[in-house]
């Protein structure tokens, strides 16, 4: 479990040939050996070309095999015990439980996954049988399944070294969809990304895939980035990070002779609907739950609270109190990398320069470098209304609370809001009308509506939504966590009078893999 | 049910402002009354003010009223009778038969999606219910549905005035999924989009729907065309139609502030294989088959077999004889438009001068205008492989027979194809072996493979894929014939922790609209 500083194309180690990045620690701005140089346009050909060779025949292994390396992929994760969660702590400046956590979260998505390939729900497959004797013409034979769309190129996030990154949530969904996977590793975890790296290659060689079933590359976004998302054997993209990083991304893919669909995960500042009754009954509650959430790893998750909408009056102000005094009592955090901390820093600036918001209050500071101090603003919603600025995600533990004359002004700031992850609803049963108002614009706006919850916490299940309408996500039909994402690397394909001996096993006759399926327009499960 | 020459703008006939133009009978040039002068940006504004004030309303209609609906607009179409097949007829030139089988096509379409709707599966109800007690931490009750995805433009094709136009699959499916519908009427049959919109209206009125569900517009690509796929209103855009027109709008809607899908059907050439023992076993059938299915509507279909293959030998020179008779038989018929006869000439003009190609054969010469002649094409594997320009559609009946040496010939050949929407396989038993090498490849290349037919004839059921990989469609992903064409308009949204009362009916706890849903892991019908 040595880190080599090399890359893994195919289960190969291979040194990069361009400038080496070496990871940060972020809690003392000291460089982590080894170094990592990047590869080149050379590397992403042999990937690609691995990726492609191994495609037709990991698409068809069985849904057990195919679950057994899952399931391997978490094993061979776990069994790296102590040193990848010590040099994910090093990389990230997470608190270790908060690592271990998601080495715990990591493995179970890898076996949810598993669960899903199992049972084959997937392949939705749809039975039309002949009618020889219909008029005016015959209908033939139709039968439907699901299939890879072709190798994927995953771009990891720095927020998630292990859940969204390397064995993340969308390698695991290509993989379990039977796509090849090329992972391009983050710059902000390189280590992290090796070790997990190795241990999938090694459940590949164990479960006797083809090796370019998963590559592992180092480098630049020009170079590495736009090299994968270019090639003509990567049919797809998955994506978390930053608004432009993903609109960069899915541009480049739509130039391509044969464009493809990249989901890019984004930008998104899940704004909480504080109700009228909720708020009297439980302002001070709703307040320490508040800043809680806005806290947690140091606001460096999509789902961070980032705007809080209520409308004026004692119940409000009693709120933004509590949540002031609760903001200065926070102690800071240390942020994942040096580039997040300046960014957080100039977006703080930017808020506090803007003459529609202002500072309610200011976390403990910090003693080391790169450390988040919370930050709650307040504007009217008459400003917000008017500024576009006061929409940008700031990345860490800021928020803004908008505050409304009325419910007519709420709703008005609701359709207002860009497109969402998430979107939180405090209410009391009294509230409910005022609740059924909004939800309509609600639906429109976010993938997920909570309520009386915080958004931070993205359970991994069938029903999850990751995802909303543009610049959340750049494709608001799918979700890139949970089992629905398994859809987002699959495609239909119909085959018409086929003999039953050519079909592939998911559509015969007799049913032999005990699918559920629409036969003749009913569910049979 | 007189023309009006008028736009249908929320039901209210709104006359427009621009150039008119006037439907051509292709038969005989002739212009038919009335005129039908084009929209301008402010009606399309006013049809997405319309369309975006009915969605919310619109998507909540319960499944029945949504089926109902659909059924009424079938209702109301067979209701227009012999005005609405005379009129197709003047301004396609399509024979009588056709078009009274495509009436029956259009409304059996929209009665099937009415059943989809009804059913409900399109929902994808899944539910994974709370686990207080779970360790580390609870699950919340997580339940998705999904919802229409916005307001539709809706660009109709020439060759189905019907089937794949006003009332076609792409606005039959959108309306099914919740979404308004807004046509931009083909410029080659005007007034039967007027017929058929009316018919619409009505059925809009009759089932007390807000107006603005369905508003048909004239014009031109450039102001009503563009206009519909930038306004923000819109969510997602159905075309059937030319690559570059496909291509066109998909960039128009991807340089949107937010970008939406664009499902655009295509070009394809609907590749056929002809495999040793079928040919040798049958091979003068297979060429009249072969041409009868070139000849259909005068190979102004998608799926129009524009590509055969096949390794050299006595079978294939049989095969060609016959089929080089066939085509040598078949009488002209008339075109669609004027513009697609051009288009038809010079297609055929640079294929004859392509260094690579050799006419076979051609067909009777027509007498009237815009008379489409049948022409058969051959090449080498090896010029083929060579030339891109021989794989360029066509439209019209022509096709090219690429002669190869041996099966790795054909599988290069395959290999060599862009995205199609049909592959098709003529084999006998003792030809299995050899079908399975090729298999593979075709799955990634098309989305319909069919065995022992011929692709024109697309069945309208549960199975279907009138899809395929680019340039096909602009996105593999989808179908736009059968019912799985709904899943286009949907998105997916999930509830947190929502009190039961405040849920949609289609995920409350008590599953009141006796819905199949995936609850906990488990299919539960």
């Amino acid at each position: 479990m040595d880190l080599t500083g090399k890359m893994l194309i195919g289960g190969q180690a291979v040194p990069g040939n361009r400038d080496a990045i070496k990871a940060i620690n972020p809690a003392t701005d000291q460089a982590l050996e080894p170094g990592y140089p990047g590869g080149s346009r050379e590397h992403v050909d042999q990937a690609c070309a691995l990726a492609w060779s191994a495609f037709d025949s990991y698409r068809e292994t069985s849904l057990e095999q195919r679950a057994a390396f899952l399931e391997g992929i978490a094993g061979q994760i776990e069994a790296l015990g102590d040193a990848l969660v010590d040099r994910a702590v090093a990389e990230s400046g997470l608190p270790r439980p908060r690592i271990q956590g998601e080495v715990g979260r990591t493995c179970f998505q890898l076996r949810t996954f598993a669960r899903t390939v199992r049972a084959g729900e997937w392949l939705d497959v749809r039975v039309d049988e002949a009618l020889p004797e219909r008029q005016p013409l015959p209908r033939p034979d139709l039968r439907q399944r699901h299939i890879a769309l072709g190798p994927v190129a995953v771009f990891g996030a720095s927020n998630f070294p292990l859940a969204f990154s390397v064995a993340g949530g969308d390698t695991a969904s290509a993989l379990a969809a039977g796509c090849p996977v090329i992972v391009k590793a983050h710059s902000a975890h390189p280590g992290t990304s090796e070790l997990v790296g190795q241990a999938i290659s090694r459940a590949v060689a164990a479960h006797d895939l083809a090796p370019g079933v998963f590559s592992l590359l180092y480098g630049s976004g020009a170079e590495i980035g736009i090299g994968l998302v270019s090639d003509p054997r990567i049919k797809a993209v998955g994506f978390t990070g930053s608004r432009s990083g993903g609109v960069a991304l899915t541009q480049a893919a739509q130039a391509r002779p044969e464009p493809i669909p990249v989901y890019a995960e984004m930008s998104s500042i899940n704004p909480v609907f504080l109700f009228e009754h909720a708020l009297r009954n439980r302002g001070p509650a709703l307040a320490e739950g508040f800043v809680a959430s806005l806290n947690q790893g140091a606001g460096q998750f999509c789902t961070n609270p980032g705007l809080v909408i209520a409308i004026k009056g004692d119940a409000l102000d009693a709120f933004l109190a509590t949540a002031t005094q609760a903001v200065q009592r926070s102690p800071a955090q240390t942020m994942l990398t040096p580039g997040i901390f300046r960014a957080y820093a100039n977006g703080l600036q930017a808020l506090a320069g803007n003459a529609g918001a202002r500072v309610l209050g200011a976390g403990l500071e910090g003693a080391g470098p790169n450390q988040c101090q919370t930050h709650l603003f307040v504007a009217s919603a008459q400003d917000f209304l008017r500024e576009p600025a006061l929409q940008a995600e700031i990345f860490g533990s800021a928020s803004l609370v908008v505050t409304c004359e009325d419910a007519a002004q709420v709703l008005q700031v609701a359709e207002h809001l860009e497109g969402q992850l998430t979107a939180t609803l405090h209410l009391d049963e009294a509230d409910a009308q005022a609740v059924r108002n909004l939800l309509p614009t609600l639906e429109r706006k976010a993938g997920r509506i909570l309520v009386n919850g915080w958004p931070t916490g993205v359970e991994v299940c069938d029903a999850m939504v990751h995802g909303g309408p543009f610049p959340a996500t750049s494709d608001s039909r799918s979700t890139s966590v949970g089992t629905a994402a398994i859809a987002r690397f699959l495609r239909p394909v119909c085959y018409q009078n086929f003999p039953d001996a050519l079909l592939p096993a998911a559509i015969q006759g007799a049913n032999p893999m005990a699918l559920s399926r629409l036969v003749n327009g009913q569910r049979q499960s």
